[in-house]
C-alpha cells in the first residue's frame, strides 16, 4: 500500500482504489483530500471504467478484478493480463466480448507475452501448434515418491523465477504450466492437442510458435517480469531502453562466457500428475477449468498450511473436477462452479486431514 | 534445363529465358513453336518485367540478373532475393529504389528470412542488434595452420547444408557469413556494429533478433531451403502444408528424441579472417562491398582449380579490397569496383602461384 500511495502522490492521480476494502480508510488518511478513494470489486471497477485508462493492467490475485475487467473489455480498452486465473476461468468470454468491442488483450505472463510476441504480424490461421516453456520447478530431477513427500520449504526453491508462494508451489506442481496451457488455449483460440509444453531449465525461451510451413518462431529474455510487463505497456511499439545487448547475454549466457546452451525436454506427467489435469480440464472445456484453477487454490493454501502433503495436491484436485458436471460457460456458470470446486476441495482436504496417511 | 523445360510446358508459361546466352537454341528447340525464348541478361530482363509477375525470384548467380532485378523493383514487384552477392553489391541502390516504388525485397537465404520473420509488425525502429547463426563449416575445431593447408575435399565437406562448391567453399572461410553480414546491414538498415555472428553447429535456429526492450526473437527451421523460399513466395501468408509437428522435432531434435539442445559460440575472427574482411568492407561502405564479393569469387575458383591454397583466399581478397578505393556507389562505379576488383584478385593469384610457398 506504501508504493500504491508514493506512486499516486507522484503521479497526482485523481482515482484510487485498493482491491481490499480494510484499505480505504488508510488510503484516504493518506492522500491529499482531492484523491477519490474507492476499494473492493466495485472500487476497481471504477478505475477500471471511470478513469480513461488507455491500458488496464489486471494484475490482482483470484477473481476480485472479474467485473472491472470485463467492463473495460467492453468498453474496447486495452487489457494488459496477469491475473492467469482470470482467462483460465472465462477466457471464452473475455475474448468473444474483446471481439465484439475490438479490445486487445495483451498477455503479461511471460510464456504468453513469448507467444504473443511471436504472432505479431503474423496470420492466425497458419500456427501448427504452440509451445510453452517450464523451469521444471525444484522437482524436476526428484522421482516420484520423494515429490509426494516434498516439504513447504523444498516447493518453494525455484530454480529461476522468484514469485509468491501460491505461484512457486504451482510451478513446484506443474499446475502453474497447465494453467498456463489452458490461458494459451483461450488467449490464441488453439486447441488442448497442439499446444505443447517443453522443460526448459534456464527459463531463457519462453514460448515457441510453430507454423504450418515448417518454420518456428520464438522468444528469449531474462528471467525478469519488467520485460514482458513493458512489453504490454508499449505494444505495438517496444521500449526503447536498451541500446545494445552481447549476443551470448541476450541468449542467456553470463557475461563473458563463451557460449550459451539451450535445452529441452518432454515433460513427465506421471511425476506431475497437475499437468495431466489441467490438459483434461481444457479437454472437457465449460466451467472445468474456472474448478480446476478454484480447487487448486484451496489444495495448494491446505499445503502452505500443512493440512496435507503436496502429493495430496493432484488428489484434491481431481476430486473437486470429478464433482463439477458439464455445462455451459457463463458469467453466473463460472461463478458458481467457482464456489461448488472450492467446497468440493474443501470437503478432500477435510477427509485427507481425517485419516493417517493425509 | 531439363527441369525448366518441364516446368514451362507443365504450367504453360508464355516467355522462357535463360541466363546463359548457348541455352537459347536448345530451349526453343525442346519448347512448343507458341513460346517466346529469350537468353541472357537481355533475357532476364524480359521475363522480370514483361511478365506481369507478382514475384520475382532472383536467384542466379552472380551479377547477370542485375538489371532484371533492378528493374522489377523499379516497378514496385515483390522481389525474393537468392542471390547474396547482388545485395551485397549493390544493395543500397535496390533498397533505395524499392522505397521509391513500393516494391517488397523478401529475403531467400536462410539467416535474413530469420531475421525477416522475426521483424513482422515489429517496429524497425527498436532493433537493437541482429544475430546471424553460423554453422562454423567443416574447420571450427580445426587450428589455423591446418585451416590454411586445407585441401578442396575438406572444405567441400559441410556440416548441415547441402550447396554448390562456390557456396561451400564461403561457408568453410566464413566468407559466406562475412557476406551475409553485409547483405543484413543493406537489407534490415543496421550497421556493422550491430551485426553479431554466432556459430551454432547444428543450423536449426538461424537468426535473432534483439529489440531495445531486451526482449529477442528468434526464427528455427531444418536446414531445408524450401521453408525460405515457401516463406518468400506466401508471404504475407504462409504455406498451410503442415498440420503438426513434435515440439522436440521442430526444434531439432531427432524424431523420438528425448530432449533438444541448441548451442552458440562466438566466432573466432583469428582462424576465420574472411570473416573480419567482411565487417571491414562493410564499415567502409561505398563500392568496397562489392569489391570484397568480386575478388572472393576469383580467390575460391582460384583455390576450387588448385592454383592456391586455402589459406591464400583471405589474402588474395585483402589484396583486391586494399586497392579499392572509397567511393560513392552508383551503379557505374559498382559494376567499375567488381571488374577492378577482379583484376586485382587475379594479380595477387598469379603473385602467388610465381612463388613457391603458394
Amino acid at each position: 500500500m506504501r508504493e500504491l500511495v508514493e506512486q499516486a502522490k507522484r503521479f497526482n492521480v485523481p482515482l484510487v482504489a485498493s482491491a481490499k476494502p480494510e484499505d480505504a480508510g488508510a488510503l484516504r488518511a493518506a492522500l491529499p483530500p482531492g484523491t477519490r478513494v474507492e476499494s473492493g470489486a466495485a472500487g476497481l471497477l471504477a478505475v477500471a471504467v471511470e478513469s480513461a485508462a488507455d491500458v488496464v493492467v489486471a494484475a490482482t490475485d483470484g477473481a476480485v478484478a472479474f467485473d472491472a475487467v470485463f467492463a473495460a473489455v467492453e468498453r474496447g480498452i486495452r487489457i494488459a493480463v496477469a491475473n492467469k486465473e482470470l482467462i483460465v476461468a472465462a477466457g471464452e468470454l473475455f475474448v468473444r466480448a474483446a471481439a465484439v468491442s475490438g479490445a486487445e488483450i495483451v498477455p503479461v505472463d511471460s510464456e504468453h507475452s513469448a507467444l504473443f510476441q511471436c504472432l505479431v504480424g503474423e496470420p492466425r490461421e497458419r500456427i501448427a501448434s504452440l509451445i510453452l516453456t517450464a523451469s521444471g520447478g525444484p522437482f524436476w530431477t526428484w522421482d516420484r515418491e520423494a515429490i509426494e513427500r516434498a516439504s513447504l520449504e523444498d516447493a518453494l526453491r525455484h530454480p529461476t523465477w522468484q514469485m509468491g508462494p501460491k505461484n512457486t508451489v504451482d510451478s513446484a506442481s506443474l499446475m502453474n504450466k497447465g494453467l498456463e496451457v489452458i490461458e494459451a488455449s483461450r488467449l490464441f483460440g488453439i486447441g488442448a492437442d497442439r499446444i505443447d509444453v517443453l522443460v526448459h531449465r534456464t527459463s531463457v525461451a519462453h514460448g515457441f510458435v510453430v507454423f504450418t510451413d515448417g518454420n518456428v518462431k520464438a522468444q528469449l529474455a531474462p528471467p525478469d517480469m519488467r520485460l514482458p510487463i513493458g512489453y504490454a505497456l508499449a505494444y505495438p511499439d517496444r521500449l526503447p531502453d536498451h541500446d545494445r545487448i552481447d549476443p551470448l547475454a541476450a541468449l542467456g549466457a553470463a557475461a563473458g562466457a563463451a557460449g550459451a546452451d539451450l535445452s529441452f525436454a518432454r515433460p513427465d506427467v506421471a511425476r506431475f500428475p497437475c499437468l495431466g489435469l489441467a490438459y483434461e480440464a481444457l479437454r472437457r472445456g465449460g466451467t472445468v477449468p474456472a474448478a480446476l484453477s478454484a480447487a487448486n487454490e484451496i489444495a495448494v493454501a491446505a499445503f502452505v498450511r500443512g493440512a496435507i502433503r503436496f502429493g495430496a495436491i493432484p488428489g484434491v484436485v481431481a476430486a473437486a473436477v470429478a464433482g463439477t458436471p458439464d455445462e455451459e460457460l457463463s458469467l453466473a456458470s463460472v461463478r458458481a462452479a467457482d464456489l461448488r470446486a472450492r467446497d468440493l476441495a474443501r470437503e478432500a482436504v477435510e477427509a485427507r486431514l481425517a485419516t493417517p496417511a493425509n
